[in-house]
This record gives structure tokens, sequence and C-alpha cells, in this order.
């Protein structure tokens, strides 16, 4: 049974979802929002429309569950919401489309605190915002632990989406953003090197022998806590020819073995292209970490790989890295990459 | 790290999602599914790639949590499926849309058998295939208990959305399929009246003193367990000019408790129009319940609730249960139906 807006504040502490119940916290969540546009139907109703002009949609759909995605006392409710975000519209880019729209499946518990889940939707809406996408609708339901559901639509622009089974022996394999930067943040975590979620500079001390202040290092936990993928470099690899691509979520070595297999080529990756990226080598360096292993299995950065015909004029966004050839699998400078695994979260 | 294949029967048991890894489990998955058709891109890659020929995506997302949203020593793995398939696809319906795609977000213990995830797939592409969709992609990953995060995506077919705000004065009130017959299904399996998750019939006797098999409730059961929208009624309800359409999932107080709020409606109910259910009075009569309190207020049947203009001719599907009047709120047989709530899935 809802209970009345009077018990909202009856114990004098937070909010809770309990507190304002179903149809509450759905309220507390649309006036987060824009109202929906003149030709959509938004948060409210039975579902919500969306425009697809080019007569097809881009769809994907991905979980977050708390302590396996995320935990709440290393990352702020907006920092979440924006990590939710941007792992579904990767996805959408990553086929070459234009992300449009977002919808938020929220799992909590009762106990949870009403201003928390408004942090989350702002950092949804907001990196939805970055993308050129709008949170359109969704659900909400109890459960014993936070779980988010989310599910991002692009649009096509009326290119054919751009698979992982076309790369051919000969093209370039490169890279628009950069790799292990969250493996790199999360490390820096679990070493203890990072502040309160949200901050951006250290507010607990260096572990004994560990040199430098951690807040060297703001740059890699902002990436673990708030990754950018580069959403326009999807469509515009599309324009550009390419033959395949995919968004890194499980490493780079793990996610090129699915376009290895699926387009039946060898992806060599030749470390000494890959971009420098000085805060990753020093964190590597102070942690006694191996920066190479962050920057080839490290995921969630969210980067986008594909692959282009050979003789393609790639923007310098675009970093070569590599090469299709013949054959199977991944190799980095040309030795098998086995043992480069991703994750799996069942194991 | 994901582990070997031959891990997948080495202790002689029930094969696990743990046992297949994640990669493995979606193969398990997408195996059960027909391959992705010329113009789409099915599972497997980044994202689905849906046929959106109307210009716009009707899009909806839902949350199922074990224990909340059904139990699995009370529905079966297929019946699950059928479920959360048909809690989205009436969604789509419910705005007057054609489902086109379903997604599916599993999330899941590593101790799960795989035979229950295939089962679970099984029903929710059996329920798409009834209203027309396919299940295009999805996502799974680890937890505590199962979650389902279901969307469902639709196209109208050039026709402008029903929404819930169009309900006008003189309207008449009109609903498609049954309502009451889910809540009375689970109050039989509260009571213990019930056979085994996917029987048809009881496997467990009657509790003392209640008359009759169980049996004879088989249907209430199956309308629980695997509630059957009539998703061809939602297109049909545009054509033939609703003014508001609502999906029935709260209860059908509290749903036409929305559309009178959006619409700035009261909306009467007429008791004595509601469809007759001999099953739904016997099935109250066996349990000292109230069969009228179910129908007003039990959710989770689906059935389609509309307004039409009163000059509407409507097929026999469609039962005229009530009128739109001036006021607001819901009302039956002209009293205040206040108390009549549905589901509050945090209270």
């Amino acid at each position: 049974v809802p209970r009345g807006a009077g018990s909202k504040i009856s114990r004098g502490v937070a909010i809770t979802v309990a507190d304002l119940g179903e149809f509450g916290l759905i309220a507390a969540i649309a006036a987060l929002l824009p109202a929906g546009s003149a030709r959509g139907v938004g948060i409210g109703d039975d579902a919500a429309v969306v425009g697809a002009p080019d007569g097809r949609v881009v769809a994907t759909t991905d979980l977050l569950v708390e302590g396996r995605h995320f935990r709440r006392d290393w990352s702020g409710a907006s920092d979440i919401g924006v990590k939710a975000a941007a792992q579904n519209l990767a996805d959408v880019a990553a086929m070459g489309a234009s992300p449009t729209a977002l919808l938020l499946g929220l799992a909590a518990p009762g106990d949870l605190p009403v201003a928390w889940v408004e942090d989350l939707v702002r950092g949804l809406a907001e990196e939805g915002a970055r993308a050129g996408a709008s949170v359109v609708g969704g659900d909400v339901s109890g459960a014993d632990s936070v779980m988010l559901a989310i599910t991002a639509l692009g649009d096509l622009g009326g290119r054919d989406p751009v698979t992982r089974s076309g790369a051919r022996p000969g093209d370039r394999l490169a890279v628009a953003g950069r790799t292990g930067r969250s493996a790199a943040g999360l490390a820096l975590l679990e070493a203890g090197l990072a502040g309160a979620p949200g901050a951006v500079g250290p507010s607990v001390a260096p572990a004994p022998g560990v040199p430098g202040p951690a807040g060297q290092f703001a740059g890699l936990l902002a990436s673990h806590r708030r990754p950018q993928p580069p959403y326009a470099c999807g469509p515009e690899a599309a324009i550009l020819g390419a033959t395949s691509m995919i968004d890194i979520s499980d490493g780079l070595a793990a996610d090129l073995g699915h376009v290895a297999e699926a387009s039946g080529v060898r992806l060599d990756v030749e470390t000494a292209r890959l971009p420098g990226d000085p805060e990753l080598r020093a964190a590597a360096a102070a942690l006694g970490a191996d920066w190479l292993r962050w920057a080839l299995t490290g995921g969630e950065d969210h980067a986008l790989a594909a692959t282009f015909p050979p003789q393609t004029d790639l923007p310098g966004h675009w970093a070569v890295i590599g090469t299709a050839r013949r054959g199977r699998g991944v190799t980095v400078d040309s030795r098998p990459a086995d043992g480069l695994r991703g994750w799996d979260h069942f194991a």
C-alpha cells in the first residue's frame, strides 16, 4: 500500500525510496528529465515513443549489478549513472549509429535514499546528453541490492550497421579513445589510493612505500568512475568505410578476439603503436603493475576499435595500432595473445 | 577467467551458468533463437538492429525480481519467460503498436542450471512470437538472485500513439481480456492449491475444507503463470479511434486511475458489465475470497483498457464496462474506488 506524502520526512533522516513509493519515485525521476518532445511520448505512459528516422533502430541492453559492476563506496551515484549510460551508448556507437534514447530499469532496496537515485538519474541524463540521447522511460522495482538495467537506442542515419564480421586481411586496425585507464583507476582504488566518491583528488593517504601523491592519478580515477567514450567516432568510422567495429568493454585483446573470430581474420596489435599515456605508466610504476597489460586487458574504458581498408585516410583521433591478417585470433607483436583474457561475469 | 568446456560435466550434476561462463551462456541462448534476418543484426554484436518502418519506435523496459515478481518454486522457467515477455509486449500494445523485438537482461547466480535459462528463453521467444516479436539481443551477468530486465520494441504502423491522456467525458470505457484471474491463481498458489510449476493439474491435495479438486482451477493457475494479453487488440483499438489506452498491470482500478488523472476525467466502472468468469467466481467461493475485488484490483493479467468515442462500433472482444465522465478519479458503480489500490513494489 502506498504511503502518504506525510511519511516522507517523518523520521528526520534521508528520504528513502520506500518513503516515496513506486509512483512517487517515478515522479521524482521524471521531474529531473525534460518532458517528451512534440514527436515523442516520454515517461509516464505504458511505453516511450522515440524517433527512428532511419527506419531501423539500434538497440542494446546492459545490466550493472552492485558489488560486481560498481561499489557505492567507490563511486558516487552520478558516476554510476554516467558509467551505466556510457557502456550502453558506446555499444550503439560501435554499430556506427548515433544514440537517441536511454531507458532505465532500477531495482533498489527500500532504504536507498531518494537523493542517490536522483544523482544516478542526473549522471545518466548528463552522459546521454553528451551522446545526443534522452532518458525516455524505464521501470523501478524493489530488490535486496541495487541493480541497473539500461537500454540504449540509436539511429543509423541511412548507413549499413558496422558489425564485427567485416574485417579483411590487409585492413588497418585502429582505436579511438584510450584503453587501460579504467583498470588502472580500479587498481588505485583497490590499493586505497583514492578519495571519496566524486572527489577528483585523494582523501586517503597513499599506502606506505608508494611514491608520489595519489592526486596525480585523478585522471585515471575519473576514467574508472566516469568513462567518456568517443561516441561521435562511431558514425564517423561508418562514414569512413570501417569494415568492422567493436566497443572495448572487456579488454582490447578480448574484444578484438570477438572481431577476429566473427571476421575470420587474425588481428595483430603492435605495442609500439599504442597511444602513449604517461599517467598510465606512472600509476603502473607506483603500484608495481604492468601498464601494457592494463592497456591490452583492461575493460570498461569503452574505446572503439575498428578496421578500415588500407588506403583509408584516418583522422588523428583514430590511432592505428595494428593490422588485420590472414589467420585467426589476436596476436600482440605477432605473438599469440592467449592468456590476455577479459572479464567473465560468472567466473 | 573463463573455464574450459571440459568443466561442463565434471561434477556429474546439472550444468550451471558458472560452468558455461558468460560467453558460453550467451552462445547457448543464441542457439535457441533464429538468426538475425537479412535486414537485422541479431545476438552476438554490440547491439541489435531492428526494423522501425514507421520512423518511430515504441520502447519499454520492465524488471522482474525473484521473490518479488516470481518464485522459482511456483512457476517454471518457461512460465517466467512467458510472463516477462507478456508484461512488456502488453505495454507496447497499449500504445497501439505492434511488438517487433525483445531484449533480455538476465542476472543470475552462478549455480543456476543452464537448462533453467534455456527454458526461460524458450518461454520468452514463444510469447514474443505470439505477439510478432523476435528476441534480438541482451546481456547476462552474475548476481545473488535471478533478475530479469526485459525491453520490448514496437512499431506504430503510421498511427498516432494512444496515450493515457486522451479520454474525454462521454467516452465508452472498454476492456479486452479479463482481469482478476492472475490474482486468483496467486491466491490458489498461496493456499497450496497448485501443482508443480508447469503442471496444468494439481500435484498437491486440496487443503482440508476446500471443496472440489484444485484441478478445476487449472485455467486460473495458467493465467497467473502464463498471462496471455490480447496483443492484437492494441493496434485494433488505435484503428478504431481509441482516445486512451493502458495495460492493466497493477489492477483495473489502479491503472484506470492513471488514465483518469492523465486525461482529467472520472472513469466509472459498472460492475454489472464486467465480463462473467465462472472459474473466477468458483475460486473465490472455494477460498472465501471476493471475485469482484480480484477483478477490480488484481494485477498482472495484462488486459487492455481503452476509451472510445461514444458512437464507436466495438467488436465483441472489447467489453464495455463503463463510461468516462466529468470529474476525477475512478468510481465503481458511481462510488469512489479509494482503497482499491494496486501493487507498490516498495511497500
